[in-house]
This record gives structure tokens, C-alpha cells and sequence, in this order.
């Protein structure tokens, strides 16, 4: 009988925020097979029996195909070993899974997916910014700046309005980003956050707009670009406890008690 | 020294989705403040220490307002106590914790948010839906049907092309929602999956398409609705282990082959 697979999100980057699952997971692994963006931390609960691979694709090293990793992973299978591929935040959302699960499919191994935060969730917990709001956002649009080897953006065409969207993997061509953003038909004046290393320890973030974005700081890979009006709400207390905090006006302030009013008769 | 609350995600429903610092939270808890949406699994966990009180607004009881949330939030931590508000899903993501947010700050309550995996990366794990695809999907896209009490619909005037939509409470008027889906752009044919009590034991899913959403069983609450060519991914035998399972033809094929061909350059 041959082993099985679990295909898990390590989630944002604090080791706590790993699931349960996800940790019992690690625990009985004979194999791990992570990615680059996977901390020391979380590679530190993996026991010491298991044998633990960096399948990583970046820091220049020589590159590793998506085919050299379905092969590794139906191949472990075959020796009757549990194995866990182990990546970055959540295992379906830009994790490139698709691939990895019809291999396993096809050679009839057994696998199984657990879910893990999800990098925009973890840098909104600790900006403390509400990702949809019944006044000021109504849907969440996770997209990513990150170019297809072909050349095909995966940007999309037109965005919602009234929409939190969070750009994974924005890069620090941010005017060119800008420019995609108002394209898309968001205002000018939207308010966005930049946050770096979400969940862990050296985190970072700046808080800007979307006119002023070109002049923001290059913080730290991975970082992600929360763009909507509800990065008004980022608490000036949660981004003081960040390493780098740059204040910057993004326009008259919200009113809450405006809100509560609304809300009072309800 | 007043308490802190801490506005955690209790995750889609299974227990072992918690991340490890909900349950640190909820084992440091003395009172804990729940919604509804909590399985009894999940209070399984809570210490008997620990005050628990039910205040979802759901099944015919009476109403407990937003801002009464707001002020028990307040009133306990101000005893010096360690409140829990526990939440279903993630707490940022349609959970409506903006304005508690709001209310612990104007008090000068230190709150911490604790992010849960939301429902749909649960939903997606248990049906093995890759919710980003490189040749199917380039964005996710979560909004809700769910209706504000002022009549305001919530739903986005657009949605992007070549995107995975997930509907939270879509709830039962299939038609009106399949309408609202074409009229956004998607096209008809566009294969849908519903979900009834995701990643929980008595989990249930029903496989169909945009036009064809209209004939599908009303699945018990809470559901989720995945739109998008990657619903067609949806494997058969993660399906069969739903206790209901109705195969429809969602169209032609996807061609796993023609991917590969495409990757092998990479």
C-alpha cells in the first residue's frame, strides 16, 4: 500500500498560526518538501526521523521543475512514506497545487489538502485592517503581480468597486502597479498598505495611497499590497509595534460615529 | 489593568482547522463570546473555567444588537478578564468585526485579532478545488449574497474575468443568483459547486453549472457557492466521501495533458 501525500499551507509565517491539522501533519511526516517561504520556525516542529527538502525555486539557485516535483512526490508515495509538500500560506491560493494534485491523481495516490492562512489574512490580523466592512467594502479580490513565464499577466481586466483587493507578490515596480490599479478603476486617492514579512517577527509595513505609492520604501520580500478604503482603518497602534512605521496622511478620516449611527437602528 | 480580547477565527468547522493560537487563546479564555456558526466540537475545547455565552443572531431568538456585542466586549475586559470573541471563518472576512474593533479602541481596550481559515479555502481543501489555476484562474474573488438590513444589495456591479468567485450565504434563490452571476460577465456555462457544512462530518456538495444552478437541492446552511472554470476540478473522489454526491456534466473536459505540454518549458 503506498503512502500518502498532504499538501499543506504552513500559513503567513507565525509558527502559531499553523493548524492543528496542519501541525499533526508535520509530526508524522517521513518526508517534508517545502518551499522557500516556509521559516525556520515551522521547520523547526518537523521531527527529527523526518527527512526535510527545500524544493524552493528562488535565491538562485539552480531551479527545481514543477515535473521534478510531481515526480518527487508520487515517487515517495510509491516507498510507502507519508509525505508532506509543505508551502507558504494557503496551499490553493497561488500555490501553483493544481498541478502537484493531478499527478498525484494520476499515478492513484492517495492525498489530501490542508488549508492554512492565507498570507492576506495574516497581514490584515496584524495591521488590523477589516478586509470587507459593511460601509466600506463588500467583497475581497485576491490577485497577483507576478507575470506568467509566457509573458500573460494574470491581472485582471476590470476590478469591483466598493472591493478590498490584496496583490500578492507586488513587486517595487509600484508605479507601474499604480498605473494597473487606477486602470482597473480604482480611484487615485485609494488608500493602501504595504506589508512585509506579515505575522512574523521582523515585520514591516507603510501605509500610504494609491497616487503616492511610487514613493513608498522597497520593504523586505514577501510582502503584499492591501489596497481599498478599509486600510484607513490599519490601527496606528498595531503598525507602532511594526519595525518600520511611516505615517503617512491618506485623507480625511473615516467617521465612525457616522457608522454607528447607521448602524444603531439596526 | 484592563483584560484583552482577543477576535479570533474559529475556521470553516472542523476542530483540527483552529490554528494553535486560537487554541492557546481559548485555553487562556475566561469568558468566551460566540457566534452561531461555532460547531459544539470547537466549545468541546473551551476550559470549563471558562464563562461561554452563545450571541449569534441566528434561529429565531431574540436579537442581540451589534453595539450590546460591542459593550459586553468592553464591560469584560474592563473586569480585568481574558475575552474571547469567537467567530466562524476568519474574523476580517465577512465577520462583521470592524465595528468591535472600533468600540475596543475608542475604549482603549488592547484587542489582538487571531486569523482563521476562512470558508472558502476550507470548502476548496474538502472538494480539492485549486481556487488560483495558471490556465484557469488568476484571481479569487469572495463576496457575499447576503443582503444589508437597509435593502443595500452587496453584491460587486462587475466581476473580473478568469477568476474563481466564492459566494458566502448564497442561501436558496438559485435563479436570482445565477441571474446575478451572468449579469456580472460570467458566462452561463460557467461550473459551480455548492458546499454545505465544508470540512465539518456532515459535509455535502453538489457539482453543476451557472445555467443549470436553478434544478440544484437546497443543501443545509451554512453553504458556500464556487464559481469558476476550476470547479471543473473538483475531484470526483474527494466528492464521493460527501455524504450526498450527484455527478452533473459541467462540459468538456479540462485537459490536464495539454497543461503539462505548456509547463514542461518552465
Amino acid at each position: 500500500m503506498p503512502g500518502k501525500v498532504f499538501l499543506v499551507g504552513a500559513g503567513p509565517g507565525d509558527p502559531e498560526l499553523l493548524t492543528l491539522k496542519a501541525l499533526k501533519a508535520l509530526r508524522n511526516a517521513d518526508v517534508v518538501l517545502h518551499d522557500d517561504l516556509v521559516g525556520a520556525e515551522i521547520l523547526k516542529l518537523i521531527p527529527g526521523t523526518a527527512q526535510v527538502q527545500n524544493i524552493g525555486k528562488r535565491c538562485g539557485r539552480k531551479g527545481i521543475t514543477q515535473q521534478e516535483i510531481n515526480a518527487l512526490l508520487v515517487n515517495y508515495a510509491l516507498l510507502d512514506l507519508q509525505v508532506v509538500r509543505l508551502k507558504g500560506g494557503d496551499p490553493l491560493v497561488f500555490g501553483r497545487v493544481g498541478e502537484e494534485m493531478e499527478a498525484l491523481c494520476t499515478a492513484h495516490i492517495e492525498f489530501e489538502i490542508v488549508p492554512g492562512i492565507t498570507a492576506a489574512l495574516g497581514a490584515a490580523a496584524t495591521a488590523q485592517i477589516p478586509l470587507t466592512h459593511r460601509d466600506a467594502s463588500s467583497a475581497l479580490v485576491l490577485i497577483t503581480n507576478h507575470q506568467a513565464k509566457n509573458g500573460k499577466s494574470n491581472w485582471p481586466t476590470s476590478l469591483p468597486a466598493n472591493a478590498t483587493i490584496v496583490v500578492y507578490m507586488p513587486g517595487y515596480r509600484y508605479e507601474a502597479t499604480a498605473q494597473k490599479l487606477v486602470q482597473s478603476g480604482l480611484d487615485a486617492s485609494t488608500p493602501c498598505a504595504i506589508i512585509s514579512h506579515a505575522t512574523a517577527e521582523d515585520q514591516q509595513a507603510f501605509l500610504t495611497n494609491i497616487q503616492d505609492l511610487s514613493n513608498s520604501p522597497h520593504l523586505p520580500a514577501p510582502t503584499l499590497l492591501v489596497v481599498g478604503e478599509v486600510a484607513r482603518f490599519a490601527s496606528d497602534s498595531a503598525l507602532a509595534q511594526f519595525s518600520l512605521f511611516v505615517p503617512v496622511s491618506v485623507g480625511p478620516e473615516f467617521q465612525f460615529e457616522n457608522l454607528q449611527k447607521q448602524e444603531s437602528s439596526e
